[in-house]
């Protein structure tokens, strides 16, 4: 997907589908994938013992919340959830994100539980 | 960087900067970190060895020149180019990207030269 000639269009990529919390995998960087998902409510809290988590919202808004404190991102805004720390992420409004990790990293961390799910390929 | 509590405003981190070809550091992610940069006009040919590179377009249009064609995107657009793929970016008009590699992957790759640059952090 990612030697593909072709631009990857965010927005024609979200059209795609409607699911919430399940992400769609757009592209890959060396071990890493860009994927995207749609929010809506609340997460579990979890988080990544071995990798640093980003978060990028394209549309909506999104809070993370921290046992320090809580994030809250607009569009065109990022966040890095650093390794280790607990976070869960929480959506009042439908929002999209892009997210950047290593291939293999769980949505649900060392939570795990019913809402763990594995990214889908986007065609 | 990474592990502050406020988000990271793309727009924001763009505001704070006009030189071309001078990629601006805004987070880390494990030993992956995000750029910006501002370009137009025409870079140099190269390629990276080690890596993949992504390109996000926020504003204008890029052209990733590549020896079996091109690929021009537009805002909201990315494409990854391969490890070893040669490229050289080429921007009509002023255009805003993200850049998402490797820390110390060269903006050059092999090609070196006078518009060898690394990369600064924008506080």
């Amino acid at each position: 997907m990612n030697n593909s000639p072709v631009p990857v269009n965010i927005a024609d990529k979200l059209a795609q589908f409607s699911d919430l919390w399940s992400q769609k995998k757009i592209a890959q960087l060396n071990d890493y994938e860009v994927k995207l998902a749609k929010l809506k409510g609340e997460f579990v809290w979890h988080k990544h013992d071995d990798t640093d988590e980003l978060f990028l919202v394209i549309s909506g808004r999104l809070t993370l919340q921290l046992r320090d404190g809580d994030v809250t991102l607009g569009p065109g805004e990022l966040y890095v959830v650093p390794q280790g720390v607990e976070h869960c992420p929480v959506a009042d409004e439908e929002t999209a994100i892009l997210l950047f990790e290593p291939v293999g990293t769980s949505n649900t961390g060392d939570a795990g539980g019913s809402r763990t799910k594995a990214p889908e390929i986007l065609s």
